[in-house]
């Protein structure tokens, strides 16, 4: 039975990687394994045949048989579960790579989202200019924390895992406000994560996906 | 050997469950899992001491023997991985209900939190009351879609999980706000919840501490 995806035919990012549905393409990647992407419009995310699928009208979802998950951290853990090259043997250290996963997604991601409305949704707002220093600071306490625990290790615990592939993934989305090449130690190890082969075919064929779109009249 | 986790000596919440540790607290009552509480200070969580063991300078954390955990998400896993009370039989089921852990964390929470933010943190900024409308609307959302989702149904999926341990104490945090008591599906589910024994001997083990929390001169 094969897995199938679901992905926006008009990706939001341009094409760079930024949509949620690249961390399950990449974590695919990394576990060899084959999988079918079904295209949707935003528009039809919101529609009943999606939130019977995915309750918050988000994408990705993820089908296997008569298996539908969505949120993309439990999309990668079971994908994870199926390949020892995104989740190391034994208990303990299987215990450390999902921690590392719930910290990207529950510790690290919120305030970079939240950095990212500010900068974009809340941008004509009238309190923008003054609040905005007060989201990036947050931000930026957050990550540099993570980068004093990184150090100059390559990856967050040993080998690479499904912790460092969720990790990367929300460090890239703070790459726009700069704040990511303030800390070199993190943007090398982003820049490691963004070389690994399966991370470049996840990439390329979410690009493929934005160079195909259908013309917007 | 024994579990040990850590919890603040002076509860910022006055124990009304809102500390992460609760959610630990809780898995480990269901789980029937004996365990320890190590107190520390709110200073004492921006120490190196502690910093080694949780970067984020946050609690709880797990110790057990050898193993360090934090991120409560990852905490209530691991529990609930030697909890079939926890955790469904089959890969499948057990898939669905870590998803809806990292919909609690990764969906709900977020708005939640900033909600929260933007009611304490930023109460006394200027944009406070032109924002808060815009904040309060985002959650408001958010948790419409999930109390759609649930209907009349008791437990997320079947029956109760992690899953839903998780989401029960997202979900209670927007109790203060108002906002949980507009849909009366979503605080029937927090009540269940709140009804368990294990929850109740975790909720009365928390607040102990605040009770006996050292005098602040």
């Amino acid at each position: 039975m094969a897995i199938t995806i679901t992905a926006f035919e008009n990706p939001p990012d341009g094409g760079r990687g930024l949509v949620r549905d690249m961390r399950v393409r990449w974590a695919l990647e990394e576990a060899g394994l084959d999988y079918q992407v079904r295209l949707v419009s935003f528009a039809a995310t919101k529609e009943p045949a999606h939130l019977a699928l995915q309750p918050f009208g988000q994408i990705p979802t993820y089908q296997d048989g008569d298996l539908v998950l969505f949120e993309s951290g439990a999309i990668v853990l079971h994908i994870a579960r199926r390949a020892p090259c995104l989740l190391p043997e034994g208990e303990a250290a299987q215990a450390r790579a999902v921690m590392w996963m719930f910290a990207a997604l529950n510790s690290v991601e919120p305030p970079i989202s939240e950095l990212g409305s500010a900068r974009l949704l809340e941008a004509g707002e009238s309190w923008s200019a003054a609040r905005l220093p007060l989201v990036a600071a947050r931000a930026r306490n957050r990550v540099a924390q993570l980068a004093r625990w990184l150090g100059e290790n390559e990856w967050l615990e040993g080998a690479f895992s499904a912790g460092d592939l969720m990790m990367v993934s929300v460090l890239i989305r703070l790459r726009l406000s700069g704040i990511l090449d303030e800390f070199p130690n993190l943007a090398a190890y982003v820049a490691r994560g963004e070389a690994r082969p399966a991370y470049r075919r996840a990439f390329a064929a979410q690009l493929a996906v934005y160079n195909a779109r259908p013309e917007v009249s």
